[in-house]
């Protein structure tokens, strides 16, 4: 394997659907790793207009395969839709591309959604492996093979449980992220420790300063672990792995509310996770000092806490009854029962709702009262 | 259960996917057998409309729930589309649908093809349950999970793996059924005799009258147990599976040629079985013999068997490329190693295929020769 032993290794175990994610330095110039799953097949690498000039042809050079293709989409969140799939589609289609074929996303989440969606429903499923180049996707998609695309206003509704055959996880590429981008994926990082990790969220909470550069491994790999152990256990989301959307409802509502172009995902659940951290304050779980604590969090690298006075709390209520975990009329929501242990609560009154939303309109107000 | 018990039983054995196949008289009247899947719950019928004015509102009296909503889609293989999916999946967004709804087909291979899709990528995945109204639908389309959309000209393209909760087929409403749809169902029936089970095919033979009546029952259900026992061995069609696909090189490329309008799915596959068995011949596998005995039970139960002249026999060859079993470029064909045994073939030329389509437009020179 030469320069390929370099590489970090987590297994995701599912048993017929496990696969490798591989951590490293400029993984995407080891054509060894790459080539084991890449040589001899038809190839579609799927990326953006903002990716493709930066690691497109690298990745390329890197692969030498005269099959490969490519489609580069516009970037951004409004074009994770049936559009993009489309234009996917009629690449595969009008190339001539055969069941066995790969596509690779290289890109970030929504890169990474579109492609294992198009994977999961191309012929009725080919291969796809994953090159997460953010923060976000690196942490959070890379990890469950959960595909889909959006439907009209409409988060995610359409998709897939889809595995890939494999992630490869460059923290080179990190370099050229925007510092918006990087803090959005910050994050999915805290949710993961409030849900599931004391110890990993206090010691985000000490090097909070230090997470791009000295301790980016040990973090991104952290969350991995942390979301491969919940996916373990529940793949298709009947259980456990629902605690995973801590914060998501709100953060859903509120991107859907602006159409997607407001907020980054990770800005939307940054401020989602005041408002499950409020909410959870107000049922008894959390103290108002650790609440105080997970906005002093991400007030700290940098994201979005507060819920702008523009937006309609009515709209953003209506919105969270397409949520996907509503099940049989029931608002169900995921809380922090202390910090490090996630809980799934049903009994949520639309009143109490309503009252976090506009509490989240004042987060001084909030300081005040919890302080 | 009352009633119910009556109803015959097979089930299609798939580990955790595992479903019941329910066959009868009058099932659809049985509300006892029915809502044990669909009661207490929000549930989508879909149907068309050539199925809705029979069958829908004895169904809906059959389950009186309150929350059962319908979509009435036009009827025929060009409406198996994304315009046809975007319809089921506007309604249930439109009407709050959540992940523990169930969607129910009531048609037939089109309805069921497009609702399973619907069913297996709403919200990644919900339940739902086939009631096939066309002969093909029972003996083909109701066991295996395989769901698709057309993509443009190419069929199938776009679609997934998915299992049923249950299906229930009740004989009585083929009593509506057009004998040319009827008719068209028997080319899967004596393509699933061809694959795996001589004595049927004999059977058929000899009963080749009597088919729509005295051994219905017999028949639908000896089909539905050939296709579970291949599909229990290789759900997602990386093996044995592929033998299912008899004839369905040709038809598709048939099918698709004519816009999906000229002939129903199974009179396609009639010409291509005549197709399969010429070539099985070429290739010397089948006798002459046994190649004209295909075409004349293909004959008595009035199926098409000849490619009319004004078809572009180089646009056929030139569709067949599209074809999901090519594999690295091979061209891959199911053929008949003798009756009963369908076999895999790889090496097969491209001057063979074009002979094997020429000599399908003239049957009555195929019949002097072979004789």
């Amino acid at each position: 394997m030469g320069k390929s032993e370099r590489a970090d290794v987590l297994q995701v175990d599912l048993q017929g659907l496990s696969y490798p994610i591989y951590f490293g330095h400029k993984l995407l110039q080891q054509p060894d790793l790459l080539n084991q799953y890449l040589s001899n097949r038809q190839i579609l690498v799927v990326t953006n207009e903002t990716v493709a000039p930066l690691y497109l042809s690298s990745f390329l050079n890197a692969i030498h395969s005269s099959q490969c293709h490519s489609v580069v989409l516009p970037d951004g969140e409004s074009f994770k839709n049936q559009d993009s799939l489309d234009k996917i589609y009629q690449y595969l289609i009008d190339n001539t591309f055969h069941r066995d074929c790969l596509l690779v996303s290289l890109g970030g989440g929504v890169i990474g959604d579109l492609t294992g969606f198009a994977a999961s429903c191309f012929q009725r499923g080919v291969d796809f492996i994953q090159i997460p180049t953010t923060l976000l996707a690196q942490v959070d998609a890379s990890v469950g093979g959960k595909t889909a695309i959006n439907f009209g206003q409409v988060k995610n509704m359409i998709g897939s449980f889809y595995q890939p055959k494999a992630v490869f996880i460059d923290f080179n590429v990190l370099n050229t992220l925007p510092q918006r981008e990087f803090r959005a994926g910050l994050a999915e990082v805290i949710k993961s420790a409030l849900i599931q990790d004391e110890p990993f969220y206090r010691w985000l909470c000490q090097n909070s300063h230090s997470l791009s550069d000295k301790y980016l491994h040990q973090m991104v790999k952290k969350c991995c672990a942390i979301k491969a152990s919940i996916v373990e256990q529940d793949e298709k989301e009947t259980g456990v792995r629902a605690l995973l959307n801590l914060g998501h409802t709100f953060a859903h509502a509120l991107e859907a509310v602006t159409h997607y172009r407001r907020w980054l995902h990770g800005e939307a659940v940054a401020i989602g996770l005041v408002c499950a951290a409020l909410l959870s304050y107000q049922k008894q779980l959390l103290e108002g000092e650790e609440v105080l604590g997970v906005v002093s969090l991400l007030e700290q690298v940098g994201l979005p806490i507060q819920i702008p006075y523009d937006i309609d709390l009515q709209q953003i209520v209506a919105l969270m009854n397409y949520d996907k975990k509503v099940m049989a009329n029931k608002k169900r929501f995921i809380l922090i029962q202390e910090i490090g242990v996630g809980v799934m609560v049903d009994d949520i009154m639309q009143e109490e709702i309503i009252g976090v939303l506009k509490a989240c309109t004042n987060i001084n107000d909030i300081k005040r009262r919890l302080r």
